[in-house]
């Protein structure tokens, strides 16, 4: 192995090399990042305690590109936050996509995730809903940004047209524009309806 | 490598062992498959042409057990056939979340899945949708299950309570429900807030 380059080994180098570990394979164990770093994997637990703290640390990079004091800034009603707040979680979170299922799968715990988790907090309270439908409210939104994020790196072609579509879909697939613009137009039209329909929900719940 | 078994060599058993692999590390490679089945690569090729063919495999079978008759025949309206469908596929998917990164990286073929698409494509020309709007509804109704079958293999703490959250957090985290049924409440006020959104959002365009 030679003579482990211990003046380079930071956090945030093992946390690199996991990052590129997972936009190559999906997932990153500790003898992998060792053996591309040319370290023993004893060295890496001299600077992070182990796989969960990695997974923290990548969150924070990806949440600390969220501006939530900008977002706040610009909007004017709690609506507009959350939409706000899910278009700057998306585009962050679509530049690593195959990340997603390895935070979903990890307690959130990097205290920058709670700019983001505060702030939805406060919009859902303000609107009026219980603790309980503010913690589905994020959720409901979390989820449907997460899976926005893995449709920005869809094929160019998401669906083939087999003998097997019927005329509405072919017709569907035919209008689709091309892979950017598509994406981001289903994204801003499952933001609006999502939180439309929280509005609606949330109204019809207080009556 | 011994005498390949090539009597037990099929599409399914390979797509079977691709599935554990998926589900162990994140993905799958035909070296990984060949070594795992103690054969050569090669012989893969006899029975599927690669990859791709693998993961339509896949995704056919997550597909099948979606019951889109079924769903059809208890279904009133346009949005019941959509959430019914939703809580169908997400229940499939569920199953094997980090097959879900694989799928939205993949062109969608394989027949199956278009029993649901179609029943999709149906459900939102009814409710008088454009074509482009159609493609852009189905979209965001697949992120939003393909984000909440992820959430299904959330842990069961899913927000640590940092020193950084607020109190509209704190609150929400501390009324969580259980894990199963906090993702299922989640999934089922988001799913209704989304198809009635786009209930209202349709409404406005067509005025």
């Amino acid at each position: 192995m030679g003579r482990p380059p211990r003046r380079l080994l930071t956090p945030d180098w093992i946390a690199d090399e996991a990052l590129r570990m997972v936009d190559d394979s999906g997932d990153f164990t500790m003898p992998g990042i060792a053996a591309r770093l040319k370290v023993r994997p004893s060295s890496l637990y001299n600077h992070i305690s182990g796989r969960g703290e990695i997974i923290e640390l990548l969150r924070a990079r990806m949440m600390s590109s969220v501006d939530v004091e900008a977002v706040k800034a610009k909007s004017r009603t709690w609506s507009d936050v959350v939409i706000g707040l899910a278009r700057e979680y998306r585009r962050s979170y679509a530049q690593h996509p195959r990340l997603i299922p390895l935070f979903t799968a990890h307690t959130v715990q990097t205290e920058v995730a709670f700019n983001m988790y505060n702030a939805l907090a406060d919009a859902f309270v303000s609107a009026g809903f219980s603790s309980a439908d503010v913690l589905h409210a994020i959720t409901a939104v979390d989820s449907f940004v997460l899976g926005s994020a893995l449709d920005v790196a869809a094929p160019k072609e998401v669906w083939a047209t087999p003998a097997n579509a019927n005329a509405a879909m072919r017709s569907a697939i035919a209008a689709a524009t091309p892979l950017e613009s598509r994406a981001d137009a289903a994204f801003e039209l499952g933001v609006r309806a999502l939180v439309e329909g929280l509005v609606v929900l949330s109204r019809q719940a207080a009556n």
